[in-house]
C-alpha cells in the first residue's frame, strides 16, 4: 500500500515548528511496511488542501493527514475533507456527549466553537483522542482512504498507536513482527560494519540501522503469512546478531537505556540521590519522568555555586582552588557528601562544562558511589552545543550506573 | 512571491532524518517576505520529482529543492531539473577544476562519478559550496524560478545565507515588517474571540494566533513598499492590541517567558533558588539551559522522598503528616526553608501530583519566597500526563516570578 502524509498547518510552513508528526507516523509506517511516497505540507487553505489531496491520490491508496481538527475558523481539514470525498460533515450526538463530558473533566466552559468537534463526514470512523479535545476520523471510499488526526503531537501519537495501526494491520494480509537492539558504545557505521555478514543480500528478516543522539541501534523485521513464521525469523537473527555485536547490546526489546536502568532500580529496591552542576537537573528530571519512581529516587541536589557544593555536599574549599569545580576530585568529593548525607544505595555526581564557551567544553566528571564505594569517570561530548552536552552526560550517567551497579 | 520548498531523499520519507531543511528555509523566506505556500519531499524518484515541481509551478513562482545533488546514481534531481525546464546538463570547465582542488584541500580520490557534480544545466548560475562536493544552482525560465542545494544541512544553511539570501533579495520589491507579542493566562479562542474586532476582514497588517502547550500567542504582520511603512503599519495595530489584550501580554518582540524572567534576572543581578518535588529538578534544567544563569543561580534541591523534605528543607514532620506532602502548608515550609538556607533573593517551591493515577492528578502548589516574604499559590493543570503537568508547572513558576518578582 502506497501512503502520503500531509499536514495541515500555515505554522509549520513559516518554520515556527519542526514537523515532527512526519517523522513519527512515516516510522510507523514503515514499521508497518507501507511505502511513504510523500511528504507534503500546505497551510489552513482549504483550496489548495483539495488540489494537494487530488494529486496525492494519483499515486497513493493512502493519505494521513495532521492538524486543522480544532475549533476555530482556521481548522478545516474536516470540512475540505468532506468536501473532497463528496460527503458532509453531520452531528454525532454521541461524540458530542463524550466532548461535554469532556470539558467537564477539565473543567472549560464549553464554547459554541467547539460543537464543530462534534461533527464528522458521513461513513467517517471516529478515533477517540483522550489527550485533547478534537477526536480524528478515517473514512473509506472508492479504494481511497483518508485518516486525519489532530496537530499536536502528544494526541497525534498516542491515537495513531491505539487507533491507526491496529486498523493498518488489519488491512494487510501479512504479518509484520520486528525487534529494536538497543546498543551502548559502538557508532552507526561500525554496527553496519560489524553487521555486514548479515545484513548483506539479506532481505527477510530485514535489517536496519539507526541512529539517534548518543545511541545506535538495530531494527529487525520480518514479514510473513503467519505471526509465528515472522516471529521465529526474526529470533533466529538476534542469535547472530548476539555473535557479532553481544557485548554492545543492552536491550533486545527496544527498552530506552533511561527506563531499563529505573526499571531494575524499582524492580530490586535500590535507592538512588544524585547531586548535579552541569546538567542542572536534567538527570532528576529523567528520572522523575519515571512513574513510580518515588519508591526508589530520594532526591537531587543541584549545586550550581561552589557555595552550593561545600554547603550541601561537604565539598572542599581547599579542594575547589585546587583543582576547580570541573575536575575528578570534586565530582568524587561530590558523590560522597551525597552518600554521607543520604546513604542511598547509589549516589552518582556530575560536573562539568557544558559551555557555550571556553577550552574544555563538552568535558565532564562523573562520580559514582555504589554501596559505599565511589569511583570517578572521565567523559568528553563533542562540543555541539549545551544542550547536546547535557544529555549526552545524562545518558553516561545511566550507562555507567548499568555498567557498574546493575549488570 | 509564492515559494514551495521540496525535499528530495527517501531517508526522510523513512522518518529517519528530520527535515530540518525546511524549517530553516521557511524561516528565511518568512523573513525576506515570500509566502511559503508547501512543504513536500519525494523520494529519489525522477518521475514523481518532475510530476511534484509541475503541481508546485501551478502555485508559486520560486521552489527551492535541497538534496539530490550528489554523486551516486541516487542523486537525479539535476537532471530531473534540466528535463523538467527542457534543457540539459553540460559540464562546466570551471566547476571542474574547483572541483579537483576540492578533493586535492581533502587528500580524497576523486571517482568517475564525482564528474558528474561539474554538469549544470544551461543558463544555471551555481551556487558555491565550500562545505561539501557538490555546488548548488539557481535557474530562471519562463516566469519560474528554481533553486537547487545540496542536502546536509551543514552545507545548505551557509549556501541559502550567502547565496540565495542575496539573490532573493535583489527581487523583490515589498518590504516585510513582523512581531510576534506572547501572551498568559488567555487560550487561543479567547484570544481570538478578544481581537475579533481588530482581525476580521483585515489583510494588512495580518493577525495570525497560535497556539503551544500553556501559551497563546499572536503574530502581527505587514508587507508594504517601504520597510518603514510596514513597521509603522505593525507598531499601530500592536497599540491597539494592547487595548484589547494587554493585561495579558508579557513580551512584544516574541520573547520565551522563562528566557524574559531569566534574562532579567542576570541583568538585575536577583539571585534564585528552587526546590522541586513534582517537577523533579525541570525547573532548574531550564532556567540552566540559560547561558551565563550561574551568575545567579544558586541551587535547587529536588526533594521527592519525605525525608528529603524534612533533611534539607526543615519541613515539620507534623505538617507533612497532617496536611500531606501536596499541600499549601508543605510548599510554605519547603520555600521558607529554602530561603533560610540559600538567603537567595528568591526561593520558589513546588509540590504536587503528576500522576498519572490518583484523584488530585494535575493539582500541584508552587510556594515563593521573595526577599523573604513567602506565599502560595494553588495550581491545577489538565490531567494530560506526567510530562504535560510537569511543564505547565515550569511554566506557571516563571509566570508566578513574573507576575510577584518582576513585573
Amino acid at each position: 500500500m502506497k501512503a502520503a502524509v500531509l499536514t495541515v498547518g500555515t505554522e509549520i510552513l513559516f518554520g515556527s515548528i519542526v514537523n515532527t508528526n512526519a517523522v513519527f507516523i512515516s516510522k510507523q509506517l514503515q514499521e508497518l511496511g507501507l511505502d511513504v511516497m510523500y511528504h507534503m505540507t500546505v497551510g489552513d487553505n482549504s483550496t489548495r488542501l483539495k488540489e494537494m489531496l487530488a494529486e496525492l491520490y494519483k499515486d497513493c491508496d493512502l493519505v494521513i493527514t495532521t492538524g486543522g481538527l480544532g475549533p476555530t475558523e482556521d481548522d478545516l481539514t474536516k470540512e475540505t475533507i468532506a468536501e473532497f470525498f463528496g460527503t458532509e460533515n453531520r452531528l454525532r450526538e454521541e461524540e458530542l456527549e463524550v466532548l461535554k463530558a469532556r470539558f467537564k473533566v477539565i473543567g472549560r466552559e464549553m464554547s459554541e466553537n467547539n460543537l464543530k468537534q462534534a461533527y464528522f463526514p458521513v461513513g467517517a470512523v471516529t478515533l477517540p483522542n483522550p489527550n485533547g479535545t478534537a477526536p480524528g476520523f478515517r473514512l473509506e471510499k472508492d479504494g481511497r482512504i483518508i485518516i486525519a488526526m489532530p496537530g499536536p503531537p502528544r494526541e497525534t501519537e498516542p491515537m495513531f498507536v491505539d487507533h491507526v495501526r491496529p486498523y493498518l494491520l488489519s488491512l494487510q494480509n501479512s504479518h509484520l513482527y520486528y525487534r529494536f537492539i538497543k546498543t551502548y558504545d559502538i557508532g552507526e557505521s561500525d554496527l553496519e560494519t560489524r553487521l555486514l555478514p548479515l545484513i548483506d543480500g539479506q532481505t527477510d528478516p530485514s535489517f536496519a540501522t539507526y541512529c539517534q543522539p548518543n545511541e545506535s541501534y538495530l531494527r529487525i523485521a520480518s514479514k510473513r503469512a503467519t505471526e509465528e513464521e515472522a516471529k521465529a525469523a526474526v529470533e533466529d537473527a538476534i542469535v547472530k546478531v548476539r555473535e557479532l555485536i553481544g557485548d554492545h547490546i543492552y536491550s533486545e526489546d527496544g527498552e530506552e537505556l533511561s527506563d531499563m536502568v529505573l526499571r531494575i532500580l524499582l524492580e530490586k529496591g535500590i535507592s538512588i540521590s544524585s547531586t548535579e552542576s552541569m546538567t542542572g537537573g536534567l538527570f532528576a528530571a529523567t528520572v522523575c519522568s519515571y512513574p513510580g519512581i518515588s519508591a526508589v529516587f530520594d532526591r537531587s541536589i543541584v549545586t550550581y555555586s561552589n557555595n552550593a557544593k561545600m554547603q550541601e555536599l561537604g565539598v572542599k574549599a581547599e579542594t575547589l582552588d585546587k583543582y576547580t569545580a570541573v575536575s575528578e576530585e570534586v565530582a568524587f568529593e561530590m558523590a560522597e557528601g551525597l552518600y554521607k548525607k543520604t546513604g542511598s544505595d547509589i549516589c552518582i555526581s556530575v560536573t562539568g562544562y557544558a559551555g557555550p564557551d571556553g577550552e574544555n567544553v563538552g568535558l565532564y566528571y562523573v562520580g559514582l558511589c555504589c554501596k559505599g564505594r565511589t569511583t570517578v569517570k572521565r567523559h568528553k561530548a563533542r562540543p555541539m552545543g549545551r544542550q547536546y552536552i547535557r544529555n549526552h552526560a545524562v545518558r553516561e550517567m545511566f550507562l555507567d550506573i548499568y555498567k557498574n551497579c546493575i549488570k
